[in-house]
């Protein structure tokens, strides 16, 4: 049996699925040239069919990444498969992932077809795929709940039409990990033309089983995962992939594979998911959390100290956790700053916009002494994900005392004009962002405010997520400063201009 | 075989060992209520003999609570085993919980001990722990990492001793599930007497893995299963309670036994524990992240609503989800307030102690016009995590405009006297920080700070968290207001407080 397990991340398709955490294209770019550095094998870009923005950045990730194979996913019809296939085609390796239901009830309550009828549209569907590519995935939506009959039968019919990888998801995370071992085993045993595909799994952790069942899945012949980094996805997400990659390096002995995957661009690949989707890390999350690798008690700090081996399975280096690097100070020059962001992973397309971030970039380093690779990528977020802004934050000021009510005055930039308002609130931040509705009147709901110093010490950024909604559609700000509430009024800003951007778009499950 | 699956939670015990999870006597004591609501069977409430305060908590929660076991931790020795006991002695049921090393690694270098010694002395402290209770568990530390040969003969010497709960840890997280389980189930083949015990399981999520570990245990024999709200605890923290509840629950097919949790109680659960450590839960976290039962994808809400079925196997009512209850207004008055408290499970011990918090609440009542429960949570942490508090903020004012430098003054009390102090810093936050710094001149190191909104709306309350240590010691201090540079004062000072008031402990390793 091969030895290699291939990484195949959808953090920016099923990742993205979050409610709130969707994600621009810019952002989707950053994230893509993470995960190229990580080595994953395939990165599931998007779901071309989806808008037109989504199949703009499936594209974007095509023409960057050269060192991964890139996805879309696209249903079992004639027009997502051609849009999945034009996205793809400037990839340097290209695939194509087509998904149709097999479970009973979704054939019957969601599909209204037949089985027959849905095999035929399988096959029909890698017929199409073929146009573009030799690189084509199926996957039968709900597997889980499938009759493992009529699994083989879609199975052996796709693989006869020129599907190369077979995926198998278990679209509610019902699954518990030796009866989901046992489903792949049989499929395995029982398609004919098996051994000419790679077998892939697709798991949801709705009962915190999804790395567990993809493991199960691995020892049982399966030689690809389908994760996430941070295991962000719908409701309890997805596989994360960090847990997944770890696992398998850590026991080779159980899992008798292994994968490329620099297990060092973990930990910066989380931190930037996180970032850009205002989405947090528990500390008690395994390998990424910031807690993973502490530890607290006496009694196993004297056994650490006294064999390192005793509690230590894993190096906190081996993941990518490393101190942070102070990079620049002040008196960093425009080149050095250039080729931080480069070593970075951030793209500057013009002139200008290096101009635009060097100049915020000089005022953050006079507020702040130390600027790590954090508040580079804080920096750069603000300046990437407002590119077409409506509302713009000029000036603000703030007053609160102890007995009086907090206010607050903001000039904002409106379109081509200014305007300025005031209001009092409950805190200083409650009434910045009824200062900036006197303006906008946007009729949105306050979902969630969080924020996080982005680095420690004092005069730390802090990096505020808001999460608007209206009419249904959620959206997530963020905005950073070393002034929180300055933080505030730019991340409620950035929702509110998300808001006026916005198209409507469809997520498939898978 | 039994068809009950006995959850024993260590939230208070191993949780609390988390860096910067420690929590006062008051806290342990509101979770260990809420722990009893939702009928958890046994609640670990800490080490005994850690320290004078550990044996303080842990008493006080073996008085307070009559419906689920109270248990201590000790080491295998004379004096853990006798504070063990001590402690446990009010209690309506209590149980001793000792344990020792067994694997070769750790009992050559940590313990420097025979195996012969090791057998030994792991008999002597279940004959001291007889002289308690009858209730007691025996822990082999490393049992993943031990011979099993080893553990067959330890564990028949203990029960034969005494013992009645054999719990097998996995204590660095470094098992996977078809292997745990055939630990097990080899364990309860070949033990002499195994059928007069309960066997238990232990497992750390350093591989992501705490959770799929547990569940193989409980299909190979186990019936008792250690576990942690949110699945907090050292490094990546313990199996966490809600998602084996849960898996259990949905899956008794495959795992034919129940517990007897109300499983209504779990989110209020998480929301306190993640309230008094300031550990947030992240939103894709299974059952309890505010995404777990979140739909997005339009394929699928048509999914969910052609057929609830389609995508659900929980329902979020079913966990303890539901929507915020509006309890009080700034009308509500003494009585109603009282008895919410005492429906929250929050202890008022004196007129003085109610007369205090209600002042507080119609203070926050008048800035803010909804009081949700969660606010009263707040409203109560802030009240008790302060029992001897060195300084306390009397009044406070900030002021930041765009092109100043922001600027804090604020008034302490310290110990009987009052000191101003006022400083300038690179955000208000930072400001109000360096001026409370002017008086304490902690010498202490800002670790993490972070916010989360307690309730939606803009006019929510925002509640801080604030990590310092000094001299490796590493506290959290929360502070909640609806102006979050007045809450991030009083959670630095809350901070500055268990500082103050810190002693030293210990903290095993199981």
């Amino acid at each position: 049996m091969n030895d290699q397990l291939i990484i195949f991340d959808t953090t920016l398709r099923d990742g993205e699925q979050s409610p709130g955490a969707s994600m621009t294209r810019d952002e989707k770019l950053r994230i893509a040239r993470q995960l190229e550095r990580m080595k994953v094998n395939v990165i599931e870009a998007g779901f071309a069919a989806a808008s037109n923005g989504d199949f703009d950045a499936v594209k974007a990730v095509a023409e960057a990444i050269r060192e991964s194979t890139v996805c879309s996913l696209a249903r079992a019809n004639e027009n997502d498969i051609r849009r999945a296939g034009e996205a793809i085609r400037p990839a340097a390796s290209g695939r194509i992932h087509t998904f149709i239901a097999t479970s009973p009830i979704h054939m019957e309550k969601k599909l209204r077809m037949t089985p027959d009828q849905v095999v035929e549209q399988a096959v029909r569907a890698i017929g199409w795929a073929k146009e573009y590519t030799d690189d084509i995935e199926f996957s039968a939506e709900d597997a889980g709940r499938s009759e493992i009959d009529f699994l083989c039968r879609i199975f052996e019919a796709v693989i006869k039409a020129g599907a190369t990888t077979i995926n198998v998801p278990d679209t509610v995370g019902y699954n518990v990990p030796e009866q989901f071992a046992d489903t792949i085993r049989s499929l395995i045993e029982r398609v004919p033309g098996a051994d000419k595909v790679v077998w892939s799994v697709h798991c949801h952790n709705d009962l915190g089983l999804a790395v567990a069942n993809s493991l199960a899945a691995v020892r049982a012949g399966a030689r690809q995962v389908e994760c996430t980094v941070n295991g962000l996805g719908e409701r309890a997400g997805n596989a994360s992939l960090e847990e997944i990659v770890m696992a398998v390096r850590t026991r080779k002995d159980v899992f008798l594979c292994d994968t490329r995957v620099d297990t060092t661009q973990i930990v910066p690949a989380s931190k930037l998911v996180s970032g850009i989707t205002g989405f947090p890390v528990q500390p008690n999350k395994a390998i990424v959390g910031a807690n993973a690798f502490a530890h607290e008690s006496g009694i196993h700090q004297d056994g650490v100290l006294k064999h390192r081996e005793t509690y230590e399975i894993m190096r906190a280096e081996d993941v990518g956790w490393t101190t942070n690097k102070l990079v620049m100070g002040k008196h960093s020059g425009r080149n050095a700053f250039r080729s931080r962001l480069q070593e970075l992973g951030v793209e500057i397309t013009s002139e200008e916009q290096l101009n635009h971030a060097f100049a915020r970039f000089k005022e953050l380093a006079d507020k702040k002494h130390e600027i790590f690779d954090e508040d580079l990528q804080a920096l750069m977020s603000d300046e990437s994900s407002e590119p077409k802004e409506h509302f713009r934050l000029l000036s603000s000021s703030f007053h609160s005392e102890t007995g009086e009510t907090p206010c607050a005055r903001v000039t904002l930039a409106v379109g081509g004009s200014e305007a300025k308002a005031e209001s009092c609130g409950s805190g200083p931040v409650d009434a910045a962002f009824k200062a900036i509705e006197v303006v906008a009147n946007s009729g949105t709901e306050l979902l969630l405010y969080s924020v996080n110093a982005i680095t420690t010490g004092t005069d730390a950024q802090g990096e505020v997520t808001v999460r608007l909604s209206k009419d249904g559609r959620v959206v997530n700000g963020q905005g950073a400063d070393t002034d929180i509430i300055v933080a505030s009024a730019k991340a409620y800003l950035n929702a509110l201009n998300k808001i006026q951007a916005g198209t409507e778009k469809m997520n498939p499950q898978v």
